[in-house]
């Protein structure tokens, strides 16, 4: 490497044109603790003619992204295309391969394909930086890799996507359905125009599998998170969960689980006093619990040009100052192969929400099935309903192995008097 | 230094003993994770004989701390003994005279002395590691240093003292008086025999003093920063806090203040829907502010053996990593050395409790002198006193300028109705 370090960036949507803005602004104070200037040489990205309102002159434009990779007076690339294969996992692997040191914010790419690229990069010596892929501009993976390397982590949890987080701050302190407070948040910016991957909770589960593969020292395993989104999330349960005081949240959550580690994102009924209840909006916040440290809480904004720029930007000082460790924090051949257990192994309690015939006789039948699989009742909640009709009955159940209460509901689906299919939500009983 | 990172400890109060045992626990991650084996090789404390519950056989047993800082098979050095001068300091210049990298969670030492020691190791090339002296185990340090290194900081601050916040938190949920709720935290272990450094805001402004260093790139300056304590708070002030809906702090805040820096420890209100107001008990509580990033909460234990012991952990795999970096962010001759701003330049809305005469022209002598110094009155609060008694008035003053408020209460205090000083509390309006 030259006395500067030399960038190449491949991609200049909202993120790659914040970044290059933070460079140009900050050029000064980022030498500083950099210990070196940091200088953009080269870009690549679809449209040259766009006009970003940033001076790319004094920049190589490089048709083909790909070219980053190997060309000359580019130290280090910054992959900001996004998606799991193509053009990203392409430059990606090939500057790894070449030693040279990737910074990405493209959690698909490293969640899919995280194992092969830091066997690479350890084979070359090259880092890979990837701050910006999870919880924005949150420094979690700093603090996960390093600042709390002394603890063995018990879990590792949070509100990893903001889209789902703003959709359901939405719904709760509006009451109005999914949605449409979906149209609002694609309105917004908050969400893609295709939202399935935050919505049906895929990005939460890929951000979840990186900061498991950390905190566990595991090969990153994206097929065993259990991933369940926030599609099927109606107004009516939220309006229950404020009743029984909880707020309704979007959660990965990895833990050790006895012997296993268990990775999964659902929707959970947590409780209002609980500070992750009053993470709003597009907000993320992580929760780290080590054995020694206790728990610490990183809270912050997860999305955004500026937050993710910042964290690109953070991966760039550390490689020019030769601050680097290993993609997982531990080398790549270390890492636990051991698969993931299944969410089903997990246990707590559990909401859940029947649509009954009004007849007698129809709380008799539910007990039995619960009682038949040792679930306890802890609340149950049922409103009158006119002559003839239907009642909605909302249950919460005391702790139980979540294999046993999907057993149960199978029963429950089978019994004549339900008229829909159950609506189960899990409690965040950490 | 060899294969092995050879550490010599000195202190083994509650924080040595848990590194200690830390160490031994987790050797294999943590080789793991900084690419090589740490090993305790030499301790030193007052008392030998004592027993602390962990095994030092092996380790070479140093009557005088300071030969840590030069003896054979010794890499890095651990401070563990606190206190600003003294063997602390002696042997921490020694040691980065020698260019033998420190980690040390002392806040007072590094608050008084840390620019002479900061030169020290940029000259030696040694490191000097102290995640442990601010905000225990949360890795706040490392944040601002490194993953947050692409913003330009607008302001840092937080709740830096675990001893104050349990104080507030207890006087807040039992009504009780400092005093009292002193000697609960001092029987609990939560508060010094002399408990001078915590409730008067010293250690809080220690710990400030090294955020801000690092948050502005400036020469740590603790005689510039403004510190009140928490020892003058009373009961009546915390439920006329309640009622006005706010909960009460001792913040740390620094922040850019027009052209300048300002440095200042107070009791706050803070708005209950503020996140901080919920960060109770003992627990520590860091907002950083930065251009690009925006807002990021990192919360924590912020103090315990085992959580300090988890971030002079995560240093010394840090330096055993070769993941270092200047003091202060940036090499110490670059820090800049303008004084910070007097907190007086700051403005705000603030509280004001007065005793008063009750009888006809109070209110109007008060808000005469209000007026001349061209203050707001906001909210104001007087309750029925006994006939010819003392009535309490309380009042809020809309945002002005620290300054004029200070001069309106010195008139204040003046005025023949006065009975007793007026209580005055900063709200955090930031």
């Amino acid at each position: 490497m030259s006395a500067t370090l030399r960038i190449g960036v491949a991609g200049l949507g909202t993120v790659g044109a914040s970044l290059l803005q933070l460079l140009d602004q900050h050029g000064t104070t980022i030498a500083a603790r950099a210990g070196r200037t940091l200088t953009v040489t080269a870009v690549s990205a679809r449209d040259r003619n766009r006009d970003r309102g940033i001076d790319l002159s004094g920049m190589t434009w490089v048709d083909d992204p790909c070219d980053l990779a190997t060309m000359n007076d580019v130290d280090v690339v910054v992959e900001l295309m996004g998606g799991a294969d193509g053009a990203a996992r392409e430059l990606v692997s090939r500057a790894l391969a070449n030693g040279r040191p990737v910074v990405t914010a493209n959690k698909a790419l490293l969640a899919e394909h995280g194992n092969e690229l830091a066997d690479l990069a350890d084979l070359n010596g090259a880092a890979l930086g990837y701050e910006a892929a999870v919880a924005g501009g949150i420094p979690i993976i700093k603090a996960l890799k390093e600042g709390l390397a002394g603890n063995d982590v018990q879990r590792v949890y949070g509100i990893l996507n903001g889209t789902c987080n703003f959709i359901l701050t939405e719904m709760r302190s509006t009451g109005r359905h999914f949605a449409d407070v979906l149209a609002e948040a694609q309105a917004l910016g908050y969400a893609e125009a295709d939202p399935t991957f935050d919505v049906e909770g895929i990005d939460a589960a890929h951000k979840l599998a990186l900061l498991s593969a950390i905190a566990f020292g595991r090969r990153v395993d994206f097929s065993r998170v259990t991933v369940e989104g926030i599609s099927g999330i109606s107004p009516v349960d939220i309006a229950y969960a404020d009743e029984f005081g909880f707020s309704l949240k979007l959660l990965g959550i990895a833990e050790r689980n006895g012997d296993s580690i268990t990775e999964r994102v659902h929707p959970f009924l947590v409780a209002m006093d609980d500070p992750i209840a009053k993470v709003d909006g597009v907000n993320n916040a992580v929760i780290v619990e080590g054995d020694f440290v206790g728990q610490v809480v990183l809270e912050g904004p997860g999305a955004g040009g500026g937050a993710t720029a910042s964290a690109v930007a953070g991966d760039l000082v550390d490689i020019a100052a030769g601050r680097t460790s290993p993609v997982f924090g531990i080398p790549a051949k270390h890492l636990s192969s051991e698969p993931a257990g299944r969410a089903s192994e997990t246990h707590g309690r559990f909401y859940i929400r029947l649509k009954v015939e009004d007849r007698p006789g129809v709380i008799a039948d539910l007990a039995a099935v619960l009682r038949d699989n040792a679930i306890s009742i802890e609340s149950l909640l049922q409103r009158g309903a006119p002559e003839g009709g239907t009642a909605p009955i909302v249950l919460i159940c005391h702790d139980a192995p979540e294999s046993r209460v999907l057993a149960a509901l199978k029963q429950i689906e089978g019994l004549d008097c339900i008229l829909q299919n159950p609506h189960m939500i899990r409690i965040k009983d950490l």
